[in-house]
């Protein structure tokens, strides 16, 4: 049976522009890998009103699961949670829930649950709270989508905190070959190992260095003992030249 | 007048399995913005047929340029030059002046120029080609389409080869702040500020530092002197926190 498929969606100029490196979804593909969820698209836009939401819909009806990164924090260019709303046609306001969350931090912290703050409880109606260990304020998920804040560290924990309750399929079996010479040269006897192998994916990675060509081959299915096959007959066709 | 728009598209299963932190977006990003181009929307799809297809036609229609990355190399799962001339409805094989620049570089290094490298020969019919001063084999262009490669160096080199054909409008000016308080009491003043300086945009970039709370406020747009202004008045309102 094929494995429950996802996409992700980052909300951000920050990513557009440049000036910051996204690092939410090198994360996220390599936990939904290993759990047996198949990451299909992501999709990265900027600070939009229409854009997060005609994203967030498109993408909600093509797969299994969303996760969002990104755009719930308290600032006036924190528009995500208001859009999510919209693309499910959802009332959204501050949730009592939510707010008595901030509440008891910003207390314990001696800081006033200001304007700006209460901004980071509003929920839409129906949604689900998602524990943030790091910083408190929920991410949430309403229908297929996770909503999850875009800093790292809070990011990474919120997807501890779903994954568990996601089922996934059966995660692959990867097994990488670094076969020192040009890709021109792999790509034949490659395909040919791959026609032998329909079950099995077989990726061909290029890369040069210090003027050396080479490639990390890539083999990956379900049935790990397949792999392993693969791999060995692989590394007998290069064996003068597997690093 | 608004500067000209452009997506990008990843193409590549190692970037949605994690195995690989797709670099290419970041470096595009920061490029597109120092050229006065706005970088609207990336979109990362695996190597499959129809998803590179659709995307392709979808942002060739939303927005002025669209680039690409991954996909043009000697391997059987390099897909995307066929792709990008079916979704323009194109013809697509073998083009003589790059399999001329593929012979000549093969003669110099004594290999041979087989079947599989041959593949890097493919070209749309009415395509121009994009120079790879790195690996030789050459990217293209077809209608507002940059068909590049994934490999860092390979792409870099050949975004430095388009960027000065494409017209840009002005580069934005940025200046950052980095304020050492929880984003909750930023996030106030700094919608006023914001709504003082229309022609501006305000980020708001939070981060976590041993246990301390701080935001990284960028101030962006055409007109530097503006921008200047109002990093002065949200240094004003901040001085004791900012580092």
């Amino acid at each position: 049976m094929a494995n429950p498929t996802a996409a992700m969606l980052v909300i951000g100029d920050e990513i557009l522009s440049g000036r910051t490196r996204d690092a939410n979804m090198h994360h996220l593909a390599g936990q939904l890998t290993e759990a047996g969820i198949d990451l299909k698209e992501v999709r990265v836009v900027s600070d939009d009103s229409a854009a997060i939401i005609d994203a967030t819909r498109v993408l909600s009806k093509s797969y299994a699961h969303v996760f969002t990164s990104g755009g719930i924090g308290p600032t006036h260019d924190d528009i995500t949670a208001d859009c999510i709303a919209a693309a499910f046609d959802t009332h959204i306001d501050v949730r009592e829930d939510a707010r008595a969350l901030l509440q008891a931090h910003y207390d314990r912290q001696g800081a006033e649950l200001n304007e700006a703050r209460l901004r980071m409880a509003r929920i839409p109606d129906g949604a689900t709270l998602i524990d943030n260990p790091v910083s408190v304020a929920p991410g949430f998920q309403i229908e297929n989508v996770y909503v999850m804040a875009g800093v790292p560290s809070v990011f990474q924990a919120m997807v501890a905190s779903v994954l568990p309750t996601l089922k996934g399929g059966a995660p692959l079996v990867s097994a990488s070959t670094r076969i020192e010479r040009g890709e021109g040269d792999i790509a034949g006897p490659l395909a040919e190992l791959a026609s032998r192998f329909p079950d099995l994916s077989f990726g061909s990675y290029p890369y040069i260095k210090n003027g050396v060509y080479g490639a990390n081959i890539v083999i990956r299915g379900a049935d790990a003992s397949a792999v392993e096959e693969a791999t060995r007959e692989l590394t007998s066709l290069f064996i003068d030249v597997v690093k």
